[in-house]
This record gives C-alpha cells, structure tokens and sequence, in this order.
C-alpha cells in the first residue's frame, strides 16, 4: 500500500467541460474513516522560459477570467491530447509571440496546486530564438500582448506584484540563479 | 475597460462544495466574439519556507488523492473564511510540523493554476523556530510525515523528481538564491 493512501469508495464525476472536469470521491483514510475529495482533473500544460539573443526575457499579458484581471506570465498552454510536451512548448511559443527556436531544454515539471487539481506543468527552455515569418497566432479565444524584459526589470516585476503567477515567478529565480552561478 | 476584458454575459454555479465551487462562464471577447470559460473558484492557501536553527528545510509528505499518490511539499494549508494569511500560516506551520517560529516574513504570493482557477498562494518564510509541545495535529483527515532536509538534499529530490510542486521547487531555489547572495 501506498503511504498514507486514500482508498476510492465512490467516484462521481459531475462536471465534463472542454478543459477540466470535475469529480468528488467517498475515500477511506489510512485510519479506517471516511471523508470526501473535491478533485480537478486537468490535461496538463507546458510553459516556456524563452531568452532573446540579448537575453531578454519573454513575457505575455493576457486577461484571465478567473482573476477577472490581465496578468504577466510566461508563454504557457495546454497539452492536446496525445501531444508531446515539447511539441506544446514550441507550438505556444510560436502562436503567443511568433517565436521559434533551436534549443529546447526540459528544466522541471511540477503540480501547481496538488491540493485539488492534477494539472502538471512541464517547464522548459528555450534559446537561440529565430522570429518565425507567418507564424501561427493565438487561439481564436485568445488576445495577448507581448513584454521582452531583462531579469532586472522582471525582478522589479515580482516585487511591485506586477508577476504574481506561480510558474513565472520560479523562472524570475530561475534566470537570476543561472545568472549567478554564470558569475561564481 | 480593463485589457483584453472578458466580460461575462452569463455565470452558471454547477457545484458548490466545501472547499472547491465550479462555474462555467459565457464570456464576450475584445473581438465581440463569445466564448466559454470553465472556472474553480478555491479561497486561496498558505505556503511556509521554515528553516531549522541548523538550516534544514522542513518538508512533509502526505497523500493527494488528486494525484493518487503521496508526494513531497512545504507546508500548506487552505485560508480559513476571514483568516489572515499569517494567521493561516502560523497555524499550518503547528499543525503539520509541530513548531512555532518567532520570525515570519512574506515574501511572495502567487496565481498556482491562472488558466481555470483563482487559487492564490501566500509564500511566507519562518524562521528561529520552536518546537511547540501539545502542538496541534493535522486536520482529522490529514495524515503527514515530516522530512528535514538541507538544501543540497531538497536539490536533490528535485533532481529526481521526489520533489514535484510548484511551491516546493520555488521554495528550493529561494533557498539556494538566498544561500549565494549570502556568500557574494
């Protein structure tokens, strides 16, 4: 058995949207009670930290309905199904800010909110960037504008709450980090 | 207007539950088009970085039914209604560990999951711990256990994927940032 398992009594699947869905589970807890679980289910998503040639860092701004606000974030998006998340990652890259590139480096993939939903964001790199000549653009549901900015300026980003999404402040620590090590 | 404003023509509640409610929104997009939107509306959590008096990161595993496994974090736990974010931390950090701090700062707060969900986490970090005798335990349907790790071991677990969270692997890069700016 798995440490701590939540064994599924009953599984109720109440909502299937074109995104998530959405289930509550009776389980039995590792000391014999019961108790329910409201969880999300999500196909997964990517997100790219793409650096320009003068090492500018690529943000977008898009307005999110669960906000109901515009927010800074790397370029990030859904798997489709049976999609590679590499093929994602440079497929996003591409529609949200007509880049392509010629590195792809998997850095990380991690649950951004284990507590209720099973979304996985696979993170990657991208570098030696070329503009691409009619390049896809976004989702037809979709309108972004484009930021390039150096790590001080994102760092003063995260400060004045300017960033405040999880998956682009990890890639603010993660340039600074790189730059820092670049310099020891 | 707000940019690229979505603005709701129709909000649609399909499940209220105890932690977690789900609403499918029609929206009009800056285009005059429509579309819909699925949303999780969560009352936002706590995330705490606490540091042993001999640098260790306090890490704690526990089950996740919404990924059907048990998985490594930092502690965390769902803000109360009317609660202050240092409040929930304060007692998250009791609850789950069994220490006290008598230093809490804020360092960041994040959007975990934009795209659907409005669930934003508060980073504190905690420090000159106590252990706290007649500590608070977990919730009743909770069931954690501690790990005390140095930074060199969490980069580990990263590594090797023990370590899978978002906040967690941000927890472990704020550690290693703070430990080379310390050292230049």
């Amino acid at each position: 058995m798995k440490k701590f398992e939540e064994k599924t009594i009953t599984t109720n699947e109440l909502f299937k949207g074109k995104i998530i869905s959405l289930q509550v589970d009776d389980v039995e807890l590792p000391n014999g009670k019961t108790s329910k679980r409201e969880l999300i289910k999500h196909p997964g998503a990517v997100c790219v930290i793409a650096k320009t040639d003068d090492q500018k860092l690529i943000l977008v701004e898009q307005y999110r309905k669960a906000l109901e606000r515009s927010i800074v974030e790397i370029p990030a998006g859904k798997l489709e199904p049976g999609e590679l998340p590499e093929v994602t990652a440079e497929r996003e890259l591409e529609e949200e800010t007509g880049y392509g590139c010629r590195s792809l480096t998997h850095l990380i993939s991690f649950y951004t909110s284990p507590g209720f939903a099973d979304e996985l964001v696979h993170v990657y790199k991208a570098e030696d960037l070329y503009k691409i000549e009619d390049a896809e653009g976004p989702d037809e549901d979709e309108f972004v504008e484009l930021l390039e900015v150096t790590l001080e300026e994102a760092e003063e980003m995260v400060l004045n709450q300017r960033i405040f999404d999880a998956k682009t402040a990890y890639a603010v620590q993660y340039l600074r980090l790189e730059e820092m090590k670049k310099n020891t």
